[in-house]
Formats: structure tokens, sequence, C-alpha cells
């Protein structure tokens, strides 16, 4: 990220208030601040003889070269020895912290564990980034510490899954959990740069990558039907081998996700408008992810919230029951879930609820309208999302089905 | 606090990383947000017939006028009633809590409480201000919590310190301290609105005043010689009282210290240049001001630190001794001190290391050049240090002068 500003105006004025004898003086304070971050997908991101994420560090020969990397632990495990022998081919003062990369360790508790660490490294305010390697709960923890510490220093995403590749290592939001409350607690911030590299997804596991596919066909189902074709052909060949390759159709999988995604981003990073067609498969899922047990993956609880709107948009007769079908049919096929046991109709009212206030007092609920595009509905009622459960209850216990 | 914003450009590009045979997907992020909020003077905000407030926290009629007031826990003591009274007059459903607002309380596990407050009083996102009333660390408090409550929900500040409203009510800075440094943990968020209210002051201590006063003499010092020659003339006058009926001299030194603070903030609301001047005062204070015992106000901390600045002038020649003593007479005046047995050469050695990381790698220490300008230095030694002391400690020890 880096700004500029300006100063637009400011006209200290004297003001009497009508038929009120209290004199005032007002001032009205106006600025603007730019944002900018590049996203940038690079394989072999560790390779020494790559020089992206060195540039992007900004280590120039000579200069003062600390730099504090926050990576998961498990991604340390597999991952510390190729970063430690990058660090060290590029003169790079590496400082390592690892921290749990799991929604338990989302918290409050844990950005401010990162915020004294980087209070130990002794990092200049400005012109040392943070690094943050890991998945979506260590991206969005190492950022909201980034952003609080002296009040924002600059850092560097690094995504390892598939989930933070195309849809939480993209973003300028950051976040952590509050009792019960997903993401109660966070801030938009911009990264310096995101360092995109498939060939981290080659460690996942099969449900991971699942976990990722998710928020990929999330943006197919509401803006690009391309995609949804595409993806139609190539879900039974998402391993965990083929994604890290990112040959042929995975790449333009993850270069259409990632730009449709970017697409929908950048005219709207602070969400001035809640209207937002990637919020689809996130209305019940918060409430939902948070107190699933069994756990689930975030992706997971998008995947069921996905499948459940499909239900909703049938019982509004927005989409066809064979469009429906198909829809349904990829996020099995992805082998991602499509409802829990504890998605019933209390659970659901009760994440609307906290939708409407999270939403400024409306719905703005995105369906399908057909595949590859999206409505905001405000007036769902119980009747809708007790037809809409019925639906996926019934979906749920059928046998798969393949449809072109 | 309104915002705006607009796409600037987003160009996907594709490179060949030059000597590297890895193929990239390049995409640049960019936009802009506008930063606009009010600073309004307005006596007697708590008389229900002044409809500032109100219309402020935009209550109409017939709204939803459920609103959250954050209170010091000693000013709901002197004007919970008058709070209430003025709710009821314009039917706002008020929910208050009350905070400390001492500086061992400024942590963030306050403003968590704060969070938690704001998610059980089940307010709107973004239609629905809480309000914070209080002192400067009630204002940082509820500031954050506020930028950081669902990545930001729209605040209102009302000071009731004069230190509140001439200083840490009117920027966009909130935060908290970690461990034993000062604001370590913070913001940039701009409220909707601040208002200043000098009526609060009558219930001020004559300390509190003289804190208030610190950050005045401050803005005389480093860029407003009307304004040191006028605190020359009434400093002796600045009672709760005066202050609080902020008449002719009064109003006046109010105008200009607020003024001349929102001047320099406006066009660096983010600190992109970390030269500033208003960081007069606040270079040794932060280190001081956590260890001190007998413990210091903030106003008292920046107090000797000018005192301190100004013995480092004159050890570089960049101020006569007569306009050193003139400007230390009137800090002595105001009833602040200008020495602490505690600020020795190790203390100052620590506190400017501190600040060179915080100014990003430069010691950008603002002297005063002559009284109303100054000039920043980045060469300070500890000779220069040591001399400033001996001359702080031989005035330390000497009756207070009067000129002019």
């Amino acid at each position: 990220m880096s700004s500029t500003l300006q100063s637009d105006y400011r006209a200290p004025v004297r003001e009497l208030l009508s038929g009120h004898n209290i004199s005032t003086s007002n001032w009205h304070v106006s600025a603007v601040k730019e944002t900018r971050y590049d996203a940038v997908v690079s394989k072999g991101l560790l390779d020494p003889a790559n020089p992206t994420l060195a540039a992007g560090m900004e280590i120039e020969s000579g200069g003062s070269a600390r730099r504090l990397f926050v990576v998961d632990e498990t991604v340390h495990g597999l991952y510390g020895n190729a970063l430690r022998a990058y660090c060290t081919a590029w003169d790079i003062e590496a400082v390592f912290i690892t921290i749990h990369g799991d929604e338990g360790h989302k918290s409050l508790e844990n950005a401010v564990a990162v915020t004294k660490a980087m209070s130990e490294a002794g990092l200049n305010r400005r012109s040392q980034a943070v690094v943050g390697v890991g998945g979506g709960v260590v991206l969005d923890v190492v950022g909201l510490a980034a952003s609080l510490y002296r009040r924002g220093i600059p850092y560097i995403r690094v995504p390892t899954t598939l989930m933070g590749i195309v849809d939480a290592g993209i973003g300028i939001k950051t976040g952590v959990n509050l009792d019960l409350h997903k993401n109660r607690i966070g801030s938009y911030y911009a990264p310096k740069a995101t360092y995109l590299d498939p060939t981290f997804c080659r460690s996942l596991s099969q449900r991971h990558i699942a976990n990722g596919v998710a928020e990929i066909v999330k943006m197919a189902l509401v803006k690009d039907r391309r995609l949804f074709e595409i993806l139609c052909d190539e879900v039974d060949r998402l391993t965990p081998e083929y994604v890290a390759d990112a040959n042929e159709g995975m790449s333009e999988i993850l270069n259409r996700a990632i730009g449709g995604m970017l697409d929908e981003l950048e005219p709207n990073l602070w969400e001035a408008e809640l209207e937002r067609c990637v919020d689809y498969g996130h209305t019940f899922s918060p409430a939902l992810e948070l107190v699933a047990d069994p756990a689930l993956l975030h992706g997971e609880a998008v995947a069921i919230d996905m499948a459940f709107s499909l239900g909703l948009a049938l019982a509004r007769n927005l989409i066809t029951t064979g469009e429906a079908a198909r829809a349904l049919d990829v996020i099995k096929s992805a082998g991602l879930p499509i409802h829990h046991p504890m998605l019933d109709i209390k659970l659901a009212e009760k994440a609307l609820a906290d939708t409407i206030l999270h939403r400024d007092g409306l719905q703005r609920v995105p369906l399908t309208n057909q595949i590859g595009d999206c409505v905001f509905v405000n007036d769902l009622n119980r009747e809708d999302l007790t037809d809409a459960l019925d639906w996926l209850r019934s979906r749920a216990s059928e046998p798969r089905r393949m449809e072109a």
C-alpha cells in the first residue's frame, strides 16, 4: 500500500444557530487518501532464483534488511527451511514467529501477541514490511496486527492455501472473532502487496482444496458463467497436485476467480455499498461456522450457505430447478457439504437478524438469478427459509447427479 | 465521517520476469477514499434547547433513535443527569456505559469491553453513531473500539476536558497503551463529528486546566506567535471558570489553538509526512509519561518535554536565551512542571531511540527556531541532551520571572 493525500478544503466559519443564541465556530476537515496494492501470481515464490518476494520487500543490497515473518505453525513445518534459505540467499535478516492457523486462534489475543513481536523486532515504522505467511486465519490476524501497530505498518501477504489465494489473501479486510461473532473486530487495511503462489497447494489436503474451491464456485455463481462451465469440466480433477501445477484449465480458473474478485472489491474497497455479490454464501454461514459441531471449515460453511441460497432462489422463483441442480452438483462434486444438522430454522433466523444489523438495517441477501448473475432481496420470510431448508434436506440425501 | 470512493484503474497484465522463466499475473488495485468530519464549538451542548448534538446524531422524529453513549465515569457523575435529560428531550433511546478515564485504563482490554457494549446494544452498522463523552483517554479508547467494531462504525466525540477540546478530541488518531509503550496500538479513524463545549471545563481542577494549556502553549511555540503573546497576557487568568465562559481573550485562544491544530492535521491526516510540528513536546514525553512516579498528566509530560526542547534549541543555538526564558515563563506561569526527577540522560536517550523507530529511522525532532516557528533536527547527540538537561535543572530551581 502506498498513500498519497491532498488537502481538499477547510473553511472555518462562524455561525449563529438560528433561534438559539449560541455562537459557534465550525471547521470542516476534508482529506483524500489513495490506497494501492498489487496482487501478483508467481509460481515458486520461495525459489531463491525468484526475485518477486525480495523485490516486494524492498530488499536492497547494503540496506537494513531486517524483516519479521509471521508464519502459520504448520506452514513453518513444511516450508520453514525453504523460507530461511530464501532469506539467506537475499541477505534478509529474518526474524520468525509462528502462530496457530485454526479458527479458534483467530482472536484479539493472538493479534496482540503479533504486535508484541513487532515491538521486539524493533522495526522502523514505515520501511520494514511484516510478512504474513499462511492461510486465511493467519493473514487476517497478521493484517489486523499490522493495521494496529503504531497505527499501521506495511505488510505483505503470502497466502499458502487455495482459500487464501482466491479470497482471504487478496482483499483489504482483516479480522478476528469476538465471543461467538465472526470477524466482529477488524479493520480495512491494504497490504503493500499479496503474492499468490499456487505451488503451496501441493501440501494441502483434499479437504482444504475443496475449502478454497467453495469461494471459486461462489464467483462463478454470482458473476461468471464461463467460470462455472470450466468448473463443471474440471471439478473432478482438482487435486492438490493439479491446483499446484496451475496449468491451462487451472490457470484460467485461478485468473478468473482472482480477477473477478478484485473487480468486485476495487470499486467498493471499504464497503460503502453493502449490496455485495461476493457476500453470496456469507449470510447464514458466519453463524453456522462458529457453532458447527462437527466443525466446518470456512469454505464448507460457505458451501452450505450457497446451497441453502439456491433453495431460497427456488422458493422465490428466481432460478429454474435445472440450474439449481447443476449448481448444487458442482458444489457436491467439489467434495463440499451442502447441509449441516445444526442449520435449522432457528439458526437461519438468528443469522439473518444479525446480518440485517451488519448490512445496516436491510437483508440485502444476494441470490442467484441465473448461474452467473445475482440479485438482492430484502424480504425473505420464515416460509422462504423453511421451503429452502426442506429442499436442501431432500437434496442432501440424494446421490450426486452429473449433468453437462 | 462520510466516505465516497471511486475506482481509479485496475489493469490485469501478464509479465514474464526477465531472466526468470516464471509466468506471472499481476493486478494493480487502486482506490480513493475521502474522509470528512466537522469540528464544532458549541457552548451549552447539553442544554435541551441546543440542537447541535441531536442534529449531529441524526436524530429524526419517528426514526430509530437508539444510541450508545460511552461516558467517562467521573463525567457521568457530574453530567449524567443532564445527558439523560437531553436524550429525553430529543426522544433518544440512550444506552449508557461508563469507563475509567485515567491513563492506566487506556488499554486494549477496555476497548474490547466497549466493543462488547456495542454488540449488546444491537446497533445498525452505519446509521447509529456511538457517542464518546470524556477526556482524551476515553475518546482514544472509544475511537479505537469504533474503528474496530464491524471494521468501523460511526462515532461522535464530545471532549469534556480542555486537553480533549484543543488536542485529543479534534484529530483522527485513536490509541491505547501496550506494556510500557504509549499509543502503541491504535488507528486513524475520523469521527463523524467532534463537538467542543468549553463549559464542561467549569468542573475541571486547575491542574487539568493546566494540562490542556500545555497543548495550547505548544501550538503557540511552533506556529503562532500571536497566540503566544495572548497567552502571555492571559495565562494568569486561566481558571476553570474563565476557560468555561470562553469570552473574548479565551475565545480567541481556543479558536487559534483549535484552528491551528486543524491546519496542521488536515493536509497530513494519516501522517504520510513524519516531520510534524505538532509533535513538539512529544519526543521525550511518551517514555517519561509511562514511567513517571509521581505520575504526570499527559500535558505535564508534554510541558517538561517542551522545556527540555527549549534547552535543546539553546544548545543548538536556534533560539536566544531571552526567547527561551520567555517561553519557559509561560509554561511555568500556566502551573505546569518543567522538570521531573526521572528525566535523566538515560531516559532521554531511550526515548530518542524509540522516537527514531516511530519516525522511520530519523530523529525528526521539532525545535523552536524562534517563538512561533520550528525546525526539525536529525543529529541531536549525547552532548546536546546533557547540555539541555543541565540548563533545565538550573531553571527548575529558579523562581518564576515575569517578562512582558
